[in-house]
């Protein structure tokens, strides 16, 4: 078998067989199938596509070529739960203890992405003393116990992936349907569960730019679910603005703790019962309609937020956070209020330009080294839909250093005022 | 400007701009742009193409990458020569020195080609002594005192091309109209030439399997020869069988020496007269049909045999070669006749299967380090369309090694006699 032979055989619109994919990806992998090679072969890809089969095969090859975590030491359907990306999306850490708190075992292995803000991970270590770096014998363990752990990826997850991904960041191959859903769906198969809820976006603020390509991503992913055997289920949301009203990292924290308190915004909490009642439906068989319902009622009774108060305690951290996060999160050094410039109907936030606001905040990295400010980011004050004067305090603004000229311009950009 | 956007930009259908043709061009021949961009816009450039101006930017670019011969040290109108390959394509032997003997001044450089056979260099050197080692200002000499030198590359012609060829070779993105073109167009201007006629050849024992690719990839020639400010023509030319009786290297020169001598095959005579009046029309500014005629003279008058005399000997061979081409040029340790298995009508010669049948007998290379034997190849002693009897001699093999059953395999295909 030759690497030029498929990617020709790609090229002229053949189907691949399961056979030259492994070749392929454990060829490229070892380092046997040279940058250029594979290379080729995303961009034939990117304009031939792959069936459902073939993408199922891409992802397992994938899965196959790093640690495959085994979590069949933790009893009941382990339910992974995915989010394409978005501003201000702080799920994982309201969705993993309603479910938990339903029964469900939660095992989660979470990044620190590169982006606006940083990745759950980032986002839970604002939590003074929490530790994210566990063994996969450690959480199955803390799973066992509490219920919930969700941990950093200590193990090499599908590094066949990481090292594709490097390679379409800079040969033009990044926006292929199947590449993309092989590369999301690899780590979650290599990071053991049982059951996947995806949580795909789109809109400005998210990778999937229009609501048919996101439909196209989600069911190619659901797809490659059933090839291999997990169940997957999707949900698509907007990301035109931000999800919820904090965009950072403690303030984030602080924004899921007020949600499992019954305070949470009303487009959060809505597109949190959403996904976990799938995934207790998922996991425990029952209706979505069951499932959000039961969620709800975790809420209500306080058992979902005792249950993050758990994690973070069995993780190391101050369960304290809970009952008064201001107090135990900390403070960022600066503060600044940000006013409407002018008056009328505040007609859209943009997400992307939201997003900007709090990277430039010091919220997101831009390169794998840099730290994430756990302190920096943006609390929002009102909604879209709503009439604003000249001189209302839109959002507050956390950093480590003073507030930049570029940041306010982002902000400018992100909030459109329609004048009266 | 970013190699991935360049990239993008084509696989969006963008058209590139010239600046952005040299940025890529120029940093993939430093080694700043990898082998990964180049793959992926190669890739990308085979299925979204690109126009005439964007082709003939693409050839400059390469043109540009190395040397450029200067020829301006040359009185007249420099005419080069191209062949797309095929089996017994001796052409080069006999069109140069027909052209040079109109007084057409002929400055070739020739390769030495992977393939069934050498290229025209190993041919040539199958003449004892001669040399084909010269520089520019060595070849400028011996075209103004002789006419004519036909010289190997000595000098580094294109190298962005060779480093794309190789690229493309092992990516799957060699069957693409413009970077076929570009590739051969720019050695062509690199080489120093003033017109170009171009012989395009199609068929089984050609690059381009049918008539309209070749007819595609011609015009596709002669628009970047017109963007240049080349004039450049071409002719197209089947290649389903092999092009006169003789393929190897010595065997080749032999029949080069008889066509020269107005003994030539039918179809090899009317294949240079075509090629030959097309380079004096472009010289001398006639007609095609004056071109040929002109041509059909100096074979009749013996100018054209005295004029590969007058190279011959410049090139520091024996010109008495020409007179008695068996006694000079030397013999193969082993000969062997095939004779026709069966009786019947020949209905067709296979050109590939009589390139494979030379290859195996040791006159091409696999790798750019074998060796080219001087004497290996085949002599036919009849062409297709004619009846034969069980037992005719249908043609000679020579090797410096005992003939195989490889080879007597690729002839039995090769001979397609249909039966009684």
């Amino acid at each position: 078998m030759r690497a030029v032979d498929i990617i020709i055989k790609k090229r002229d619109g053949g189907v691949l067989s399961p056979a030259e994919i492994s070749f392929f990806i454990e060829g490229y992998t070892r380092g046997d199938i040279p940058d250029e090679q594979a290379a080729a072969l995303m961009m034939a890809i990117f304009f031939k596509g792959m069936d459902y089969k073939e993408t199922a095969e891409l992802t397992l090859a994938m899965a196959r070529s790093g640690e495959q975590v085994d979590l069949s030491g933790i009893p009941g359907v382990k339910v992974d739960k995915h989010s394409t990306g978005g501003i201000g999306d702080k799920t994982t850490l309201i969705v993993g203890p309603v479910a938990a708190a339903c029964g469900i075992p939660v095992a989660k292995m979470s990044g620190r992405a590169l982006g606006f803000t940083g990745g759950t991970i980032d986002k839970l270590e604002s939590i003074p003393g929490l530790g994210t770096s566990f063994t996969v014998e450690q959480m199955v363990k803390m799973v066992n116990e509490t219920g919930i752990c969700v941990a950093g990826q200590t193990a090499e997850l599908a590094p066949a992936d990481k090292k594709l991904y490097a390679l379409r960041d800079v040969t033009g191959t990044i926006d292929s349907i199947p590449l993309i859903a092989a590369s999301i769906m690899s780590k979650k198969i290599a990071a053991g569960a049982d059951a996947i809820v995806l949580d795909v976006k789109y809109g400005s603020g998210a990778f999937m730019k229009t609501r048919e390509q996101a439909q196209l991503l989600a069911d190619t992913m659901c797809a490659i679910g059933t090839e291999v055997g997990r169940r997957t289920v999707a949900v698509l949301n907007t990301m035109e603005e931000p999800l919820g009203m904090n965009i950072g990292n403690a303030v984030e924290v602080e924004e899921a703790i007020e949600t499992l308190k019954g305070r949470g915004s009303p487009d959060l909490v809505e597109h949190c019962l959403g996904l976990a009642g799938r995934m207790i439906a998922l996991g425990l068989g029952v209706s979505y309609e069951e499932g959000e319902r039961m969620a709800q009622e975790r809420i209500d009774d306080g058992s979902a937020l005792r249950k993050l108060g758990d994690m973070i305690e069995a993780q190391g951290g101050d369960r304290r956070v809970c009952s008064d996060p201001e107090k135990y999160l900390g403070k960022a050094a600066y503060s600044q209020v940000y006013y409407a410039r002018n008056g009328g109907f505040l007609r859209k936030i943009d997400g992307y330009s939201m997003g900007m606001a709090a990277f430039t905040l010091g919220a997101g990295r831009a390169v794998k080294t840099d730290p994430s400010d756990p302190h920096a980011g943006v609390v929002m004050h009102t909604r879209s839909g709503v009439n604003v004067s000249e001189g209302d305090a839109l959002c507050t603004l956390y950093s480590s250093r003073p507030v930049s000229a570029e940041t306010l311009s982002w902000l400018d950009n992100a909030y459109e005022i329609c004048g009266e």
